[in-house]
């Protein structure tokens, strides 16, 4: 038995007939399914539901054929959700939005110069950008609670990654003209993006590689903070801690004023306690909001009363006064750097959709609606190509503020708006009183700002969950804070997706078993209770894909787990000899060349140690591979089964297996 | 009724009792399975694995441990297998061998000189080529079939890779020392390779890129034949179809000889004409190995007696006489060159290894026995190794030379020690005679032997069976024959790798039914005949990974199969609302912090569409996650089954999908 001469086990005596007779149906059913779609069909229509899949979820029914001007309203409805929402606004939201705005504005205006400050940039420039994006956002934009303007982390990405082509202490202008060239590139790379459905592109950068980005970026940021907090003159371009902290330590010997420290540490820890009162208590949540623009205030009042910034003291200085002036011909697409714009704007584009993102979604899911990933991107793309025409560079949601308006119960993106016309206001009116704004405040603003980016019970739990990921957020988190904000993202790119390949090429091999009183057959490791049958070993294949990067392992891997079972049965007494080989194929989604070679190898071999191999639920495209190869003639036609149980039946009415005491 | 709050089904009325008692019970089993080994378990084993897997299947039982002389014995024995065989060697043996290894010889060394041209170096090259690479071969080598000397495919990358470094005419001595270094590295990698056990490396280069691989550089050899066999001077260095169609254009204006041509072409229809009457008469294998030789010869003395080199034809000339030398002092291990030598030997050494291994184990089969891929590339490794040392370029197993081996009659790799001895002979006696031998031959010689390595009928297969397949076979093809060989390797690369990343991001959702009288369910698109439970929607992800790169579309998908289900069924008369997703997990064998996330918030939307979320067969590693984040918990752990079919058994048994008419 068991020589591949005995092909069809339906050629047997009287006995099981009638139970041979409903499998051996059951498997022609199995070799007569119709034939799976191929790879042009699959092609399009994997194209077919880009285009469709997210644009609603109702639209796709097509009962009825909506009018032309209807197509007209719905689309500029879709673009512009104003349209939709402007219809229902009423005053009383007005008054929550104008609440909120006011408050955010209060926390934006600090905050933006500093994010400036850190994108090496001119303060203006922040509260630049912190007008023109939130309008338009507030015009295309789908969230009710997002908060449009300069972030940290992308400040961070763009200086860092800006720096090293052009220095901006030498060439400012030429600096500028670069960052609104990736600000540009960055928006239209986002509103593609949206616009082909690419949404899934983000997805790229997991949840933990995102975990672990954030702590890094966060903790860089607060080092480069550092240079604001302690007055110093000379500081470094890296990124890295070790550059950073070897900074300091040299700046140190160099003469700085003590005075700074004390300035921005007082108001660090007042803006932290303001924070802490807000949470512990509800009502005060509009402490934690204004706290900062409180510390400017005072400590800018105090540098100009006492004129610190005549004993050391580093002031804000300069800040020009007016309205976004247009930038649309400073962008620059020739040159040797178009190259380099287009790729920081891709890094930008990517990592600022990422928060946007992730903020809109969270706080959506809160009020319980929810977000159109590609809707989003198109909406902070033309934000930010609009901006970079009006000098603004790379703006996206906010994570600190954010949570700001919406604790301020903000209705919807009005609360932008508000902000952006305040913002307009200190532009016109306030810059001449920030002159004498200490930078350590500003320092101490952005540091309070950060523990927020900071997972710790983020971490903790995906350390408990899954420690590949937890490998992916911590290797994310090194790469950051020790190389640099692109390899960081290199290294979570990297783990994320040697995951699946690992997953693929080295898969597992399990060993099934009957689970008593029932027909299921179950890995033996997950359920001890279950039952080898003895004479037959059920083996399941534990891969999708069974093809030239796994093929020879796995085939390899059966041998093996053949001989020792041989080797085993051997030395007991009494035992039945293995002569059934069961490949539970039931994961394989998918198989190619090489894995069909392999499968015809398993089965010369097994043949040569006079064991016969028996395919069990096989998968549609597998099965229809191993058609057209010819490989089931090859394994025997009959021997293909729809379950593992009936394969086992069959094995076992054909007396294949009863045949020893 | 499906809302989140009837959380556990077995809070129901007397009736089904008993089968839910048998349900619950198997579910509870589920939730109790030990835990799956974890990372670093995993990782250790795998380690092991990698250690002890390829070293005979029956050296891990351990039962009695071998004393140390044993181990060292079995040590050697595995290094050197000549050890083993050796022992049995017969007479009658050696005649075979002696026989097969004259006729290897007489193929080898006209080809080797050609090969020695293709990779330019001076013909002598390609001589000591077949002495070194073949003696330690046949110490260390498994294979009994194998031929091991230069080959086309590989003197052909080392020609194009190296020449862009340091020209060839320029500088033929820097030339030859740059290939002995990248010959050295390319034999420390496949040694490496094979004593870390990595074999699984030239599995990546899957047989689809292989036969386009092979393909393209087959023509590119072919095209590159033309400059010896029309006598050109001037000729390009590139390797892709449109440079040299151009340089064959440009050299017809350039005066030539056509005696070149007619001399080569009417030795080509010699060679191919042999090789015809070998192929219809078994009994004359020995003809078109010795036709190569028999050209060489009469050629060459037509040359001499006509002096026809007088006359345009190009010759061989000066070779030197002699024993390899010695070029240990060649290597270069400084300079600026050093990393492209490591990079040019890494490529070298996986070609070389995959046409070797290929080519062995094609042969094994043939005669019924096992090469081990890891010892393979030991051997390989230290034959080139030493061949660095002793103006060796880089060597392998040749498609051709081996396949004239085993027809000639081989037995064992003696009849490659034969072969050298001979071509020591031949350098030492030989050389002065192959002066005249015109270059257009040794072109035709290689020209011949280029069809075998093109294999139409293996690409027709690959296209009827796996038109991705395909797609990475033609892709290397045109990318070997348009760009280069190093971007045809890549296309071959990538095209492969991106079908596992891209089965991981666009994983198929398949609606399940119930087959007829059983109770299994499955793809209603496998098998139109299965039945659709009403009021229940069975989902099967095809996924062996519900992760960062797919949870997304995965939820946005079932919920987009949801409204689709829920519309067409409010279009029916009469028919059962919607009031559970089934979703089988069978497939899914790994999932994420991004996936359970997903699967928490379609367990929230489902909700939203008062239909509750029940999830079938679970595998091993998703239900410990499930556990440990609490997902099962906020799921309701009571909806949680061991197969689909006890799912849909107890969906009923609770009432809560046959309340309706």
């Amino acid at each position: 038995m068991g020589s591949s001469s005995v092909n069809d086990p339906y050629i047997m005596e009287e006995g099981g007939q009638q139970l041979d007779h409903v499998i051996g149906e059951r498997s022609r059913m199995l070799l007569n399914a119709p034939d799976p779609p191929g790879l042009c069909s699959e092609f399009g229509s994997s194209i077919k539901e880009i285009v469709n899949l997210p644009n609603g979820n109702k639209s796709y029914s097509g009962k009825k054929k909506p009018e032309v001007k209807q197509h007209v309203g719905s689309l500029l409805r879709g673009l512009f959700p104003i349209l939709s929402w402007g219809r229902i606004y009423t005053l009383s939201k007005f008054k929550s939005d104008l609440m909120s705005g006011l408050t955010l504005a209060s926390l934006s205006i600090p905050q933006s110069i500093g994010y400036a400050n850190l994108a090496k940039l001119d303060p203006q420039y922040g509260l630049y950008t912190n007008v023109v994006p939130p309008l338009i956002y507030a015009l295309m934009g789908s969230s009710r609670e997002i908060a449009i303007g300069p972030v940290a982390v992308v400040s961070l990405l763009l200086s860092s990654m800006v720096q090293k082509i052009i220095d901006p202490v030498e060439d400012p202008a030429g600096y500028k003209r670069f960052v609104f060239t990736v600000t540009l590139f960055a928006g239209t790379f986002q509103a593609a993006f949206g616009l082909l459905r690419l949404g899934f592109l983000i997805d790229f950068l997991s949840h933990s590689a995102i975990v672990g980005f954030m702590g890094g970026a966060a903790i860089v940021i607060g080092l480069q903070q550092l240079k604001g907090l302690l007055g110093f003159t000379h500081f470094t371009n890296n990124t890295d801690v070790i550059s950073v902290v070897r900074a300091v330590w040299r700046s140190f010997h160099d003469p700085w004023s003590p005075l700074n420290f004390i300035l921005g540490c007082s108001f660090l820890i007042f803006i932290l306690f303001a924070r802490f009162l807000g949470r512990r208590n509800k009502k005060l949540f509009w402490l934690p909001a204004i706290a900062p623009l409180v510390s400017v205030i005072l400590s800018t009042l105090i540098v100009y009363l006492t004129r610190a910034d005549k004993h050391g003291v580093r002031i804000v200085k300069h800040i020009n006064k007016g309205l976004n002036p247009s930038s649309a011909k400073e962008l620059q697409f020739t040159g040797p750097h178009v190259g380099e714009a287009a790729k920081t704007g891709l890094i930008c584009a990517i990592i600022a959709l990422t928060e946007a993102i992730a903020v809109g979604r969270s706080f959506a899911a809160i009020k319980g609606y929810h977000i159109d990933g590609n809707k989003e991107m198109v909406a902070i793309g033309f934000t930010n190509i609009l901006g970079s025409l009006t000098s603004c560079y790379v703006a996206t949601g906010s994570f600190s503020r954010t949570a700001v308006n919406f604790s301020a119960g903000c209705e919807t993106a009005i609360s932008n708006v508000v902000m952006a016309l305040t913002v307009i206001l200190a532009l016109e009116f306030l810059t001449r009183l920030l002159y004498y704004t200490p930078t350590a405040i500003l320092a101490s603003i952005i540091l309070s700002a950060l523990p927020g980016l900071i997972d710790i019970n983020g971490a903790r739990n995906i350390y408990k969950i899954d420690k590949y990921d937890f490998l992916a957020c911590f290797g994310t988190f090194l790469g950051v804070l020790f190389a640099s904000v692109e390899i960081g993202l290199l290294i979570a790119v990297t783990i994320s997706f040697s995951r699946i390949i690992l997953n693929s090429i080295r898969p597992g091999i399990n060993n099934l078993g009957q689970l008593p009183g029932t027909n299921n057959f179950c890995s033996t490791s997950q359920f001890p209770m279950a039952i080898k049958i003895p004479g037959v070993l059920i083996l399941r294949v534990e891969s999708s894909y069974l093809g030239f990067a796994n093929a020879n392992y796995i085939r390899e891997r059966i041998l093996r787990w053949v001989t020792e079972e041989q080797e085993n049965e051997g030395s007991k007494e009494n035992a039945r000899t293995l002569q059934v080989l069961v490949l539970d194929m039931s994961n394989v989604l998918n198989i190619d060349t090489s894995g069909l070679h392999a499968l015809e190898e398993l089965h010369k071999e097994l043949v040569s140690f006079d064991l016969q191999l028996v395919i069990a639920s096989p998968t549609w495209k597998v099965m229809h591979k191993m058609k057209i190869s010819k490989v089931v003639d090859i394994i025997g036609s009959g021997w293909t089964f729809l379950t593992v149980s009936e394969a086992v039946d069959a094995c076992i009415g054909s007396k294949m297996v009863n045949s020893l005491p």
